[in-house]
């Protein structure tokens, strides 16, 4: 049998219990050129209450009684695609279900070798190519920069600075508690770690960047695009990847106050989606992996497990209460 | 003798009548490497409202009992600097007085038998300029873009509007009421305008733009501004020019709620200040003359008289009661 996760109904505000629906279903037979995954893991990211929106955005929004959308890797159990063959580990975006059957379309070969499963879906999945084409060909850092990172401790985030390090540049993270804030400082090597939850992050940052920042990447939105705002040096470019503090909004998003830091610095905001690059996620994803090899870079998956535990797992995204990239374990 | 405007108290809100005093003082004496210059125009721009703030800036805030900052043109009267010769005409920043000493930084000769002197304040000078590389450089239109233009019966914005057809774009402004709006097509050649104070701009951004837009110069921001990010194309550019509905603010700029629709779009915001062209300022004049020869811009000022009407003149910037550029005849 095949236990999927339905989109059920459209949230005002946050998403809840009721905003999906787990079903029982029996696994489907394959139709030629189809092929039937055996999903492991799936992938929880603050994009997906977008998706739940009915809006015109980068993607289609999900539709009421489909499969929830998800980021996912797991092993192809059947095939009738000459593309796929039995017994290979593939990601794409499979849905939160336990099997998942596909014409392939956007699924990719993984080789669990060479990194465990749950990396494809995180720094070796979008997140880590969203990270790598974001900070350097929408931020264009070059050495001697100073980069501050919003969510720093997230799949996200916590390459962003990483990369940026690689390249030479100050980075400063800010992310939601001492413990976090340790771990983006001792264990990812950033230069500093405002935790926004207790501390004032304008002052703090007046701290970090006496003399301004020239990129900022954005996962947040809301008053901390504002406190980097007011810190631009000329000609800073700021990434736009996620407004994770304005998803859950019911009211209007709240736009940055600070916006005429712009023009007073000639800076720039520009947004990153990152199907864009989708042309080179391979060099991309080498290019990860070898720094992972060489321990350039830390990855980091939080495991949760049980399709039935993913409206609490999800949860997660938005209180913060998880450490890198967010996971939920479909097979029993 | 010598009447000057001198600022003398920073406004919370609209400037009024008690920002500013006028004063006769002597004309003074030039010293070495000075020249003395006879102004005719100053010009009034809404940059103004921002030097009065005591705020960081792209410019140092003006100084309390200094003379009204402007741009001006006139005519060198005296001269101990070998660059300038008396009897020649020249543009600068010569402030809301009636005669000025200067070193001559920043003023640079004009000839008056190739176009009227108020023009090398406006459609030749700080407005043209910034329309010229704004709408290009930062701007990037290319032919065939879909361009959108607020303040679009002003100093800037005309311009930017007639290069944009120039170029080969479809061009829709955005002005204050149905005579200016008239004008813009009418006069100026754009394929069509939006009266805000008469019509709801977002309905007729939709009908105007089908397809959504490409480039839009923002020189009013609010509400304009989250109406244009609501169109936006992907890929496109918005450049930050002004945001004269917020100047007079006494509580926080509004922010773009609509701010997301960058990262759905791949969009982006860039500020431009147009003193960082000065190096190209000689291209622009030449280029922006030459279009004006051959009658393909058409540039209008709108000129007031009097020095001691500066005060009700400068509120016509923020209450739309004037057209084209706003200059000031100060020579008596």
């Amino acid at each position: 049998m095949n236990k999927q996760l339905l989109f059920i109904k459209r949230p005002q505000g946050e998403a809840n219990a009721s905003t999906w629906s787990l079903e029982t279903n029996p696994i489907p037979e394959i139709s030629d050129g189809e092929i039937l995954i055996k999903q492991h893991y799936v992938s929880l990211d603050p994009a997906m209450r977008g998706w739940m929106n009915d809006a015109r955005s980068y993607i289609a929004p999900m539709e009421i009684g489909s499969v929830m959308r998800a980021g996912s890797v797991g092993e192809v159990v059947a095939s009738k695609n000459p593309k796929f063959e039995v017994g290979q580990y593939v990601a794409g975006t499979g849905g939160v279900q336990q099997y998942a059957v596909t014409d392939g379309k956007g699924f990719y070969p993984v080789d669990p070798k060479l990194a465990p499963l749950p990396t494809y879906i995180g720094s070796l999945g979008m997140p880590g190519m969203t990270a790598f084409f974001g900070i350097q060909e929408v931020g264009k850092i070059k050495e001697g920069d100073i980069v501050v990172v919003s969510g720093a401790a997230g799949a996200v985030g916590s390459i962003v600075g990483q990369i940026a390090k690689i390249k030479g540049c100050h980075v400063v993270g800010i992310a939601g508690g001492a413990k976090k804030c340790k771990y983006v400082v001792d264990e990812l090597g950033f230069d500093a770690c405002i935790d926004y939850k207790n501390e004032d992050v304008k002052e703090r940052l007046k701290v970090e960047c006496p003399k301004g920042l020239d990129v900022y990447f954005d996962n947040v939105g809301g008053e901390i695009l504002d406190a980097a705002l007011g810190r631009l040096r000329l000609h800073a470019r700021i990434v736009i990847c996620g407004a994770i503090s304005q998803y859950n909004n019911k009211e209007a998003v709240k736009g940055p106050s600070n916006y005429l830091s712009l023009l007073v610095n000639r800076a720039s905001m520009t947004g990153i989606v990152v199907f864009d690059w989708a042309d080179r996620y391979k060099e991309g994803a080498e290019q990860l992996g070898k720094w992972m090899a060489q321990g350039k870079i830390k990855s980091r998956e939080d495991i949760y497990e049980g399709i039935e535990n993913f409206p609490e797992t999800y949860n997660r995204l938005f209180s913060g209460e998880k450490m890198g990239k967010l996971v939920l374990k479909v097979i029993e």
